[in-house]
Parts: C-alpha cells; sequence; structure tokens
C-alpha cells in the first residue's frame, strides 16, 4: 500500500510511541502509529487504569487521538510491544475499533528489532460485525 | 464437537437469552450460550449503559457468568441477533474475552431463523494475543 | 433498607463471591453480591482479561448477571476485596453501571473481615450522567 | 485554580472539540479540555464504536491523548454536552480515569452557551478506589 520508505517512518513512529506508555500495572508497553488517508502519521501507547477495565490498548489511544484531531480515513497500522520470539495482532478489542473507521487496513506488526509482518484487518476479523450491521 | 442434540439446546438457549437483552439505546438484541467443558449450558444477553463505553456483549455476559458460578473449561458457544442476511460473528472484543478461557472455542453463529453457521476461534481470531503473551 | 439478616446475608455472599474471581494479573480478588428488589441475591467477582481493557469488575458481573437471569430493579449491594485498612467504593465505572438501574442503591463497602459501611450510591456519584439525559 | 482568562480558554477548547465527535449512535457529541501543569490544553471527544462497548468519551479521549504526548500531570478538565437545563458531570468511567492521574482536578461543566459550573474530582468520586490502593 504505502511506499517502502513511508511503511519504515510508520513502523519507526510506533517503536517510539512504546516509550510514552503508562503501564505500572502490566509493565507490558505498547505503542502504535496510523498512517491516515491524507499520509500523516498519529501515534499512540497503552494507558492503563487502577481498575483494568478502564485500561485502553495504545491502537485504540491513537486512533481516538486521530478522530478528535479530525482525521476520518486511514490506510494502515504499526503496533509494537515487547514479545520478540513472534509477530502478535493487535487484541480483538483493537481490531473492532480499526473496523469502524473501514475494512482495508493493512496493519504491520512490529517487533523490537524492528523487523516487521505484513497483515491486514481482513485477515485479522473475518465474519466481523461492523457498522453497517447496525443500518449506520 | 458436540453432539447434534446438544448443539440443537446450545442454539435454542441462545435464542432464548436475547429475549432478556437490555438494549434501549440500540434496540439490538443478542443473546448468547456458552457450552461448558462439564456439558453445562451458561446463557447471557447484551446489558447497554447510558454511558454506550460501559455496554456489555451477550458472549461476554455469558462468560463473566459462568466465570462466577465456578467454570473455567469451555467447548462452544452460539451467539444469535437480529442480523437475517448473513452470518455475522462475535465483536472483536468478545472473541479476545472467549481466547482468554481456551483456543478450542467451536462458535455457533446463529441467524433469527434457528440456522446457524459453524466457525472456530481459531478462525475468528487468528494471529491472537493471548494470556500466553503475558508470561501467566 | 433490609433488614438486619438480610444485610447480614448479603455482605456473606459478597464474600463467597470473592473466592471465585479469575484476577491472574493483578491478584486482587473482589466480591459482589447484589439485592433485587424482590429478595433474590446474585453474586459476582471480577473476570480479568490479558488485554487488560476487557477485564470486568465484581459488580459489574454481578448486575450483568442479574440482568440476563430477568431482573431489573435493584435495591442494595455489597462489595468486598483485599483492603483492610480503610473503605473502598467502587470503581467509578462500576458506579455507572449501578446508577443505569435506579438511583436509591444502597451500598454496603465490606472489609475482609466482614465489617462493613454503610453508604449510598446517590453520595457515590453525585451530579450524575444518567439514562434520562439520553432521553430513555 | 487557573486564572479566569484560562479557565475560559479550557472552556471554549472543550467547546470547539465536541465538534469533532464520532457520535453515529447515540448522536450525542461530548467535548473536553484538558489543562496540564505545565499550562497547556489537551482536547478530546466521544469516538463511538458499533459494538457500543468499545464506545470512549470525550474525557478519555483527552486523557489517553495527553498521555500519549508525554503529558503526566493536570490541573482541571472542562467538559460539554447538549445537555441545556443542568450541569451534568462526566460518567463513572471518565472519574475514574481522573483519579488515576491525580486527586486534585478542577471540573468545569459547562453548557451549551458557555456557561459553565465549578466542581472536583474530589466530591465528584468520594470514597475513591485509586491507584494507591493496588500498591502502585
Ligand atoms: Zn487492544
Ligand atoms: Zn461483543
Ligand atoms: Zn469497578
Ligand atoms: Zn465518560
Amino acid at each position: 500500500m504505502a511506499d517502502n520508505a513511508k511503511v519504515k517512518e510508520l513502523v519507526s513512529k510506533c517503536m517510539h510511541a512504546r516509550e510514552m506508555a503508562y503501564c505500572p500495572y502490566s509493565r507490558f508497553p505498547v505503542g502504535a502509529a496510523i498512517l491516515t488517508a491524507g499520509g500523516d502519521i498519529i501515534t499512540g501507547c497503552n494507558v492503563e487504569n487502577a481498575s483494568f477495565g478502564l485500561t485502553v490498548c495504545a491502537e485504540r489511544t491513537a486512533i481516538q487521538r486521530a478522530i478528535a484531531e479530525g482525521h476520518r480515513k486511514f490506510s494502515a497500522i504499526a503496533v509494537t510491544c515487547d514479545i520478540k520470539d513472534s509477530f502478535v495482532g493487535p487484541c480483538g478489542a483493537c481490531r473492532q475499533v480499526l473496523i469502524e473507521f473501514g475494512t482495508d487496513w493493512v496493519v504491520y506488526l512490529t517487533k523490537p528489532d524492528g523487523s516487521y509482518k505484513e497483515t491486514s484487518l481482513k485477515e485479522l476479523l473475518p465474519l466481523a460485525f461492523s457498522p453497517a450491521h447496525l443500518g449506520n
């Protein structure tokens, strides 16, 4: 989808975003970076809470921030955490929040060393429940 | 997985559970029924909230109820809602809550007329982030 | 509100419910017990998730379970956790879920030794946003 | 707390933030603006989801955005929505997310006409469960 330099920038920014994580409970920092349709990059980190259920993941922080800044169309997201030995996708909640804003996301799962695997939201969330099902 | 009579019972109970839904905001009732490893069936419905983010889906209501009743191992879940023209999977958040309690779930997506499609959590949540990734 | 024997039963059941908690991440078990308008008692425990934001508190588990069982009117809730040196209220999310089902809740904050403090949802959630504000 | 001009700016910015709301399900736009200890203002709006439970309020969007931008200390928040005839506080979930980052928040509840009522998180969340209770 995006050109190679843009993907590198996206991956690099998600790794930097991880450093902003507020995660005193899990000590599991996560970073995310979103590429908007217009070419902007918006980052996010996980923000935990003593009432664990009020925790929000890095991917959702990035999306919510993007929406608050006026973006509505997106093309890709890169995510990274401390898992070194495999490529792990976003949690299911984040996949659902991605699909709220389109089905054509490219997803870059990034290891701490910067290597990444390219996948897509369509692969990650098959048989998805989406806004269309509520008649919106 | 389960024998045919048990699947029929599971599907039937998820349809009845839908009638308990508290959904004044979406007017979109959903029902779920979980089959435990021991053969018990636990049902749930969606429970909405004026602060929408505190809404919980039928699937999660069923799982939380099962946990509160002491169950920890499960083999299947049936879900139904008002969507007539396609089989729709649980939202991503519910898929993540299912995987917290095992990867081997059979999932029955059920239409209002009682017809259902069999799938599995492995199909629905590829490249999943799971408890093992936090070292638990 | 309730007679003394009923309060004792409610407090006792919330302490037992705590033993069902699924809390591998926080290791902070919480129990709750709800008294319905009809005099039934429904219990709940916290149910955590590797994606912390999908965690649900004991109070909400109890309410969701009650709704799934057909209850809609409630008069009291008792909650207990491991905090020994002070009486701590439910998290804000749970207070909001309580008010969805009425403003007249009596709340019993219970210590591990069984001693409790009586308060109310009105005290715990002043200037509340409630279903009425959405026109429901 | 803040000088009068700063409060006016905060209130004004929360009203503008409301215009960014993504709320196709509730059609109830909400805006929030946070004042950091350093004098910066960060805004947020509600971001809804077809799976209602994945909705996030304006106040939380603002806080998560602030955290992602590196802020950790805050002094005030202003919130506004369409309710004209009374001053309504943030939902309980948002109150809990506020207290994660300090107990000394001043809270400005703002009507659509720009008039506001000053309160505080201490008033809004008595007997709070807070990070200290988990030993953090
Ligand atoms: Zn996530
Ligand atoms: Zn769901
Ligand atoms: Zn709670
Ligand atoms: Zn809120």
